[in-house]
């Protein structure tokens, strides 16, 4: 049992700040890190200790693997990795158990063994964690494939072993069309990447992605803390995520969790981990791969069953044992994260960095913010550009999302765009509210040119005359405002900046 | 049943935003009223309409009963008090009555029954709350009064009818100091007021400050919503609220809802309410008063019972029925709130009004804040100086404490002076922390001295040293910054603002 006094975070942003939280609240002490040009960042503000890992300007990496090690021993920290940069990399992992620095996180052996598809596919299965059937062998013989094609089941998708940017990819619904299908996938799969092995995977009707949180520890306790479900995913990102999935049913639930928790005791898993799973239309769900780390979206776990998953993971990393039984956990109310993005909803999603002007988060009830910004920050163009994270949480999914929409409303940030609108929109949209989407929703239910039209509306005449009798009246001390109702519904927002503007000035 | 489309609150600054969050998140729409010097207050812009109900710079005042209920009829909307100003008023609220105006409170009934101390009283006898033993009616004769306090049972407290501040005030231990103790206390009584009629009270020992959130609907249902104990008082005025209490227990808990709940029922009570009391050492409790509004700590019962306390003020102003049932509520975990205040702390808490430069509210797991500010918001001299309140919320009384430590340690306002610093020495406290404390706390149990002692302590020469080495390692790209260690714990504070100026200048 090794007492964790001193954490340092190998990583930038919210997430620092995240595990520093509890590191404060636990009496640890912290250390950021930072690159030249984040040396006015958050994390680095926040923590009790901060070291400049880059020489230059021109050096905007975090990964250091030398440097922070070297640092985590001066200072006699452990390492939590964050997610992203070192935190599923298994030679800074091996690194730190070979120099005896305590690793907030999985052991190497596991992150190897989850970093491969096929070492993942096959440990799954032998924890009898069903995966999508199929085979992953290459098959050059249409026979053969036809049989194996038969064996998991139409609709199946052939796909080029070499393959990728869905070049050598069909979708096959029947076995008529089987034959030319394969012969024309493969034939463009030579063309495309000189080689025409094909392999077979079960297409998967409307899916779901759906996760599993678990946590293990040393002494072979392991538990599930329930769902998420992330199927809005912009370019295969989740953008919104919600705790528990307004898809699967109780049976579903109760099957994904039994495997999950008995694949994370066959492998020995120690920390936090997602098991990341497709679920189909009819509810089967099949293995994808698993996260060996903390999830951006583990907020939501946290505020539908209070656990905080980052203070297990340190007692953890101390050989001490899970802070609570399966039985102990209780699920509570329904949560939604939105991540907030500094980037252009109506010009494709471009960054947008820059320098932060005004910055006011949201406040009240049922709200989390993990936020990375402060006004006066200028968000760098060299990571991700993600600033916060917007979670809120009720008693039921309805509530969560009203909630919501009254958190984003009162969400100000000026300086930079941000990806705001378009959480607005998708919390309007019919498919979502009825829980019912999957990860085609941003292509197949979304409007995405009414995002754009609706952003690029410019201020118009009636709003600046409004703002003019509004400084007017304001000068002859009337007892009346401009309201909401004399420009519009549509214009208010941007009408309410002028005013407040206007307001300074008066 | 009248459905409610648009709520007036006749109030400003933290409250009448907390109202607008329901408002906004049920779809009703929200119209605010503001005076000349708050036209820049968040309340302002947080509603769709805003009105300026003053004639000029020199009018500060809410209470402008004709212009609010103009603007009521006007507007087409129901009116919510919030907090002080018109809330307890049943001049205004019988007003409301008469010209059908929806009052999102009580009948001017139960405000006036509620208003005056013997009304009260007996009210809350008749329906069986016990009351502090004694009696109201005034006794001239030192014979009599004898015999009252050995009814009443000693220690007693002797108050002069016409008394206030203290004076013709004694506290009697036994029989035998009674009669010098009555003539003392009566002819001072007779100097001051001109008036030397006595009454006699119990003197509860060791007093705690204990109240019960009721809701009562027009359909004769009532709730209770659990207690919290407001001990923490500096000069009879709350500063830090908890939920649970941590000092009564269950038994008491139990026997205090009932007569809650009886005594709501009893009267008819409609809309929220508080019931205070004053229990003892010995978990006796007596009924001190029944404030006929909401709270201004009612969020650390929302924290731990989950229900919104303003969504149910406006179904039941509807008409409608409570949205839950007394069985329907479960309390989870322990909360916390601290009010922060724009005062100075190491000044005898003097008002701290100005202009708030940088407003850096706390985010992250387990909080709630409800803040009437915000960066280039001029904190007006004219109201109550209450910037914020900061809640905390966790599974144990002991979580929710680390986590307002982290929280208070989060939240940056600079500009003007913070009571802040005093909320960290009392988080800091070992009897707070025992969860030991009655009323008496900050006068007894609390190092004022010492907090005016920490708050002085000036920037000094091995900080301002630091930080030219920190500006100069800056300039030289080295890979190490000044860490709290080389400054020390006490000064890391003040330093880190500096390094952040540095970091600015840099």
């Amino acid at each position: 049992m090794a007492e964790i006094k001193k954490v340092l975070v190998a990583n930038r942003g919210e997430i620092a700040i995240r595990v520093f939280r509890t590191c404060r609240k636990m009496g640890i002490k912290t250390v950021a890190i930072y690159t030249h040009a984040d040396r006015k960042a958050p994390h680095v503000r926040y923590a009790d200790e901060a070291y400049c890992i880059t020489a230059d300007e021109t050096d905007t990496s975090y990964l250091k693997m030398d440097k922070i090690i070297e640092l985590a021993k001066q200072t006699g920290a452990a390492i939590h990795p964050g997610y992203g940069f070192y935190s599923e990399n298994p030679t800074f992992v091996k690194r730190l158990e070979d120099e005896g620095i305590i690793f907030i996180g999985p052991k190497s052996e596991h992150i190897i063994m989850m970093g491969s598809k096929t070492g993942a596919r096959q440990a799954m299965m032998a924890a009898g964690v069903p995966v999508v059937p199929g085979t992953k062998d290459p098959i050059t013989d249409v026979e053969v494939a036809k049989k194996v094609a038969r064996e998991v089941g139409y609709p199946i998708m052939l796909k080029a072993v070499h393959g990728g940017g869905g070049k050598g990819m069909r979708l096959v619904h029947e076995e008529s069309e089987f034959e030319s299908s394969y012969r024309m996938a493969s034939s463009e799969a030579q063309n495309a990447f000189g080689n025409g092995e094909m392999y077979i995977e079960k297409f998967i009707v409307q899916p779901h992605h759906v996760e599993i949180q678990v946590l293990g520890d040393t002494h072979g306790n392991a538990v599930h803390l329930f769902e998420r479900e992330c199927s809005i995913q912009r370019r295969h990102q989740k953008v919104i995520e919600e705790a528990p999935s307004p898809f699967i049913n109780d049976d579903t639930r109760a099957k994904m969790y039994e495997v999950a928790v008995k694949a994370v005791k066959a492998i020995g898993y120690v920390s936090a981990g997602t098991l990341e799973f497709i679920v189909g239309a009819d509810q089967n769900f099949y293995f994808l791969e698993m996260n060996t780390r903390l999830q951006v979206e583990h907020p939501v776990t946290e505020l539908i069953t209070g656990v905080d998953i980052v203070r297990d993971m340190i007692l953890v990393a101390e050989g001490q044992p899970l802070s609570f039984t399966q039985d102990e956990i209780v699920r509570h109310g329904h949560a939604i994260e939105c991540r907030v993005y500094a980037e252009d909803p109506a010009n494709n999603f471009v960054p947008s960095p820059g320098l932060i002007t005004v910055y006011e988060v949201p406040g009240g009830p049922n709200v989390r913010i993990e936020s990375g910004a402060y006004a006066g920050f200028e968000v760098p163009i060299y990571y991700d550009p993600m600033i916060a994270k917007v979670c809120s949480v009720g008693k039921t999914r309805e509530s969560a999302i009203v909630s919501m929409k009254r958190i984003l409303s009162e969400y100000k940030v000026s300086g930079i765009k941000t990806s705001i609108p378009f959480h607005q929109r998708v919390l309007e949209n019919e498919t979502f509210l009825a829980g019912n989407y999957d990860t085609g929703f941003i292509d197949n239910k979304f409007d995405m040119e009414d995002l754009k039209r609706k952003q690029s509306a410019d201020v118009d005449v009636p709003i600046i005359a409004a703002v003019i009798k509004q400084l007017l009246s304001e000068k002859e001390a009337a007892a009346r405002s401009v309201t909401r109702r004399d420009v519009g519904e549509s214009h208010w927002k941007r009408f309410g900046r002028l005013v407040s503007l206007g307001n300074r000035l008066g």
